[in-house]
């Protein structure tokens, strides 16, 4: 499980023997059940995640559910702006799978930043990997029609399609789940007819 | 010109004498005129700006006009998805009044980075802020009407009502202009009656 996350971490900076070990004594790992929390809109988020297994959904729940990302195995899960400015969340993280995370808390990670030689670097690059991301996903919602932004979720994530309801992905893409089945049987149809 | 950026960057870390005399020398002070561009579409972004003065706009640039984002004086301009895969953008970066910026390279912002004793730390954070705002303007398309994010637009950047035309406002709020006539028609009747 940790050598996961060294082979991660080791996509973005070199790390030596003994800050391997370092680094994976300042995780924990943890097992979240179907349907809970790794976090709760309301409550300060303390750990980031490294998913080894599972899937979380990001929303927020208010009068409507808005589903507005999801997390899959290697990557980081956090609330970032509730984690980083140590405020309550207004949005939650929720396990729609048996989830597995390595853990780190916001201590330790510092630690990781400073004791780690290119700890610095690592924290910038993956930053900037998870900036680049968040952008390409505010263009999409400018350029893409439903069905584009459909079909590019489905070309990205192929499994997730199964493994997410699609109710939430109806969400995801901001239209009623009507409207996906509509795309749905728009594209069944031409697959079929092609 | 130059204190300004070394004031912003000393928001993020400490920096020593003998290194804002390195900066200063990463960096060229460059003027582009009202209507120039920063980036266009299909170039790579070789360049990171520091705005001083002036006001530019991120647009994709097809059938429809879309403007996704905008700078301001004290924050960085770069399509960074472009600058950091040296790949021709998608995106251009226009300069809607006569700007002015500090410009650093992509090697010289690496020697930043590996010379500068917190220099990772330094774009680790600034990437981090960069997401976190990112982060904000995707959630605010799932949850806030167009009137919503115009408020907001409108108490983020008081001055940019009167700076930006109104077609690239609506652009940006993602409404047609005659929608952004109308709501704000809405918020004056209210501010007059109340």
């Amino acid at each position: 499980m940790l050598q996961t996350l060294i082979d991660y971490i080791s996509r973005f900076i070199t790390i030596e023997e003994e800050e391997i070990k370092l680094i994976e004594s300042l995780f924990q790992a943890k097992s979240y059940p179907k349907g809970s929390y790794f976090l709760q809109e309301g409550a300060v988020s303390k750990e980031v995640g490294f998913l080894i297994e599972g899937l979380v959904t990001y929303c927020i729940e208010g009068d409507d559910l808005h589903l507005y990302n999801f997390g899959v195995e290697n990557n980081f899960v956090c609330n970032y702006e509730s984690f980083l400015t140590k405020t309550p969340s207004s949005k939650s993280i929720k396990c729609v799978e048996k989830t597995v995370m390595l853990c780190i808390s916001y201590e330790n990670l510092q630690v990781l930043y400073n004791r780690v030689s290119e700890g610095q670097k690592m924290g910038r690059l993956i930053s900037e990997e998870l900036f680049l991301q968040a952008t390409v996903d505010i263009t999409s919602f400018y350029v893409d029609t439903p069905e584009q932004r459909y079909q590019k979720f489905l070309a990205e994530h192929p499994l997730l399609n199964q493994r997410l309801p699609q109710y939430l992905i109806a969400s995801y893409l901001k239209i009623k789940p009507q409207s996906l089945s509509r795309i749905r049987h728009r594209m069944f149809k031409n697959d079929f007819l092609t």
